[in-house]
């Protein structure tokens, strides 16, 4: 196995993703996912969104916040990668444009993990998160 | 490879360092990491935990809290596999009696991600969160 070229694989996989993410593409956003994917996103359900259906349904209503002028930006990415099994975990600034003024250093968490089936990387979990400030 | 029997070893990594968690016993948490673990923990810092030593500094706080009476119990693991690299998420009960009590249904969601180095599991990534109930 060539691991650099994995690794830049599994990035592009990801990157696409948030470019996708930024562009309200739907079908972008769901094109490197496996159909049982399991999501810990920022708001509930607390065991977390399961499967193809939970998994698009949650993205138009994040597409309108983005639409409405909220950032979403990588500032870190770092990958870790094996043959067939890869995670990953990110920070972001994400956020209106007011918020990221009041609080600059305010990240958004991500991690993922990734499945090469087929010659072809899949996210088939995600977590999403900021910390929480008042615990 | 035989995946089947990697599986049940980083399960039971995840499963002793869980152990450790609920036994206050520092040096039985950290025993399975890797030097450079990144930690996303619940409350901030906004860029995460990064090395042992911010690792091991951030736990000793949760024992408190642990041994005041909170429930610290996993209610759902699931982890992929491969040679060299695993992540696996679970979903934890966590809180005081009445808080769980109150909100049955509150998970606490922690992934985490390993890397096979000679030939043991280690811990090279947490992300720790609760859902944000009010986003």
């Amino acid at each position: 196995m060539d691991v650099q070229k994995e690794k830049d694989a599994v990035t592009a996989v990801i990157e696409r993703w948030v470019a996708a993410i930024r562009s309200s593409d739907l079908d972008g956003v769901v094109a490197d996912h496996t159909g049982d994917i399991v999501m810990f996103d920022v708001p509930p359900p607390q065991r977390g969104l399961r499967g193809m259906d939970d998994y698009r349904a949650c993205w138009p209503p994040f597409f309108r916040y983005i639409e409405s002028g909220t950032t979403f930006e990588i500032v870190e990415l770092d990958v870790t990668c094996g043959e067939d099994v890869a995670f990953g975990w990110m920070l972001l600034r994400c956020g209106p444009a007011e918020e990221l003024e009041r609080k600059p250093d305010l990240r958004l968490r991500i991690t993922v993990g990734l499945r090469r089936e087929a010659g072809r990387w899949q996210i088939s979990h995600e977590h999403h998160s900021f910390p929480l400030d008042d615990q």
